[in-house]
């Protein structure tokens, strides 16, 4: 694929959530056309009225003649050569499954989603490349310490693209940088992927922790413990050469773990609380994507065998019914 | 030496500070005898009368059966086997240097101090270590992510004890151990010790970004490079295998760059706001740590010639007087 100047981008994302908010925010304001795919016919209305998303980062004004929110996914598709992925890893499944197989085909897939496919245990990329029949180097993660909120403020963010074409990952770069966001290629498509996927696991154990009273020196304790779980998985799965304090990996799970708005540390706090997984996610009106992170990352050890204390105590307490306090005791004799 | 009980274990504190204070609430509630040295006679007798230190963790009641608040240095460390020096590292060398020569003669020293000697440029206990002329066995660090506060609470901490001598280091974490301490034992004296002083550095360099607007994602992006900071520094000075995200490392960075309460931080944020360096120190009344850590690591690192654009930033802010604005422009770009 040719390399077109970037005013000659067509991306379509998908999802209406602030990640895919601001995403679009930072590739449109920087020349690319947009097909913007979101699920809600009001929402694409009131955008196309006010040039507003109403639920997410709602003070950003989009600009229609390079922004185009549609709710017609494979119009959307069809007209793009980079496909963003940035719905609920949940939902993956079920809007990508009505599009056809040859659908991505030639097209360039990033996902923006921290979390795996339900059930079945894959990465989103691994799925959609099994799905749609495409090679590893069609396929890129986009990741890093990014509050979307933040880049809505125009607040200095770092974001790093993961693929195994570098061509490819420094091309969708170029789309993003600009005054307030730098932009870093990496092969590490997996590790990257990975740890966007464990770090919503870390913040909602924090969440259970600080519930129950632990304090920061604890977190602390948490975090480091939590480098050291992901290192051992991640090496598990693939040995490349990774320094897992680079930004991609540490700063990303950072600024989960120690956010106050992180939704997985909300709902971690809630059951650390006393609430019921049930009563915890009616009362948050949302499945928290760590929920499902828990499970899938917890299978996948089951063959891999790996020492993972804070995955395997997340488990028992939102799988298995075991009593919070119980687990974060245990976990204490087990950090260092 | 012989290895004590914990009850006839006699330590001499040195320090007033809410550190001094939490380190003598933890030992004399293990057992340990301890005799604190303050340097004011008003707070001696204000605890001899209350129980209390009227200035730091005033909530903590310390049993005087155990502990021996005084202000004659000579006459508390003649008592002692174990001395924990717990003041400012700006008073290390004043307060020490009134003691005879050879009266740290067959004594443990462990220093809890987070910060090197002023102008010498050297840690806290190598300087120790060459006056009194003792071995690099009787010497140990106590460091990891612990707010003094928390410890007062009675939150779950963990520390790391750093020696050359291992079976020193176990001994006084057995004289820590309690209900809600964790103490572990370390070869890596040096690397603790230095990355105790380096992450007073980070805390400052955050707190000018976050004075001047910037927000969390910039905030873990430069954690994340304050870590391969602290790596290529400490791998330079004594290449030892070490696991930087151990807590001793990774978690008391991360207490202290997260925390609300660091002095060092504060400093860093007046600074980012724009007040001079003296006045940011007249406002606080006092010199935070971090302001000779930056300039100390700075010479030092002159003959490593290491990469260090953090270190190096918060020196020109801090003694070349370029402008805060401009250095953290010019780190944005070495950041990744």
């Amino acid at each position: 694929m040719p390399v077109f100047p970037k005013s000659m981008h067509k991306i379509a994302m998908l999802g209406g959530g602030s990640w895919a908010t601001a995403l679009t925010k930072i590739v449109s304001e920087n020349g690319s056309h947009v097909g913007w795919w979101l699920r809600s016919k009001d929402d694409v209305q009131h955008l196309l009225r006010t040039r507003h998303n109403p639920r997410y980062l709602s003070s950003v004004a989009f600009d229609l003649a390079r922004v185009q929110p549609a709710t017609d996914l494979a119009d959307v598709v069809a007209e793009a050569d980079w496909l963003v992925l940035a719905v609920p890893a949940a939902f993956v499944q079920p809007v990508l499954d009505k599009l056809d197989r040859d659908a991505l085909k030639n097209k360039r897939i990033i996902s923006a989603i921290k979390g795996m496919i339900p059930e079945k245990n894959v990465l989103v990329t691994d799925y959609v490349a099994q799905r749609f029949r495409l090679a590893p180097e069609q396929l890129g993660v986009v990741a890093g310490p990014c509050h979307a909120e933040e880049v809505a403020l125009e607040k200095q963010s770092y974001l790093t693209i993961g693929s195994p074409d570098v061509e490819l990952a420094e091309t969708f770069c170029q789309l993003l940088r600009n005054r307030y966001v730098k932009a870093h290629p990496s092969a590490d498509l997996d590790g990257i992927e990975y740890c966007a996927v464990m770090k919503n696991i870390i913040a909602l154990t924090c969440g259970i922790a600080h519930g129950l009273g632990y304090g920061d020196n604890f977190q602390a304790v948490l975090v480091s413990n939590a480098v050291q779980e992901i290192r051992r998985f991640l090496h598990a799965l693939s040995p490349l050469p990774r320094d897992l304090s680079a930004s991609a990996y540490l700063g990303d799970l950072l600024v989960t773990a120690y956010s106050q708005f992180s939704r997985n540390r909300t709902f971690g706090n809630m059951v650390g609380r006393g609430y019921s997984v049930k009563s915890a996610q009616m009362e948050m009106n949302m499945v928290a994507e760590g929920y499902y992170a828990v499970k899938s990352i917890h299978d996948l050890n089951k063959k891999l065998k790996e020492f993972m204390p804070i995955t395997d105590a997340a488990y028992r307490v939102l799988y298995e019914k075991v009593a919070p306090a119980v687990e974060i005791e245990l976990l204490k004799e087990k950090f260092r």
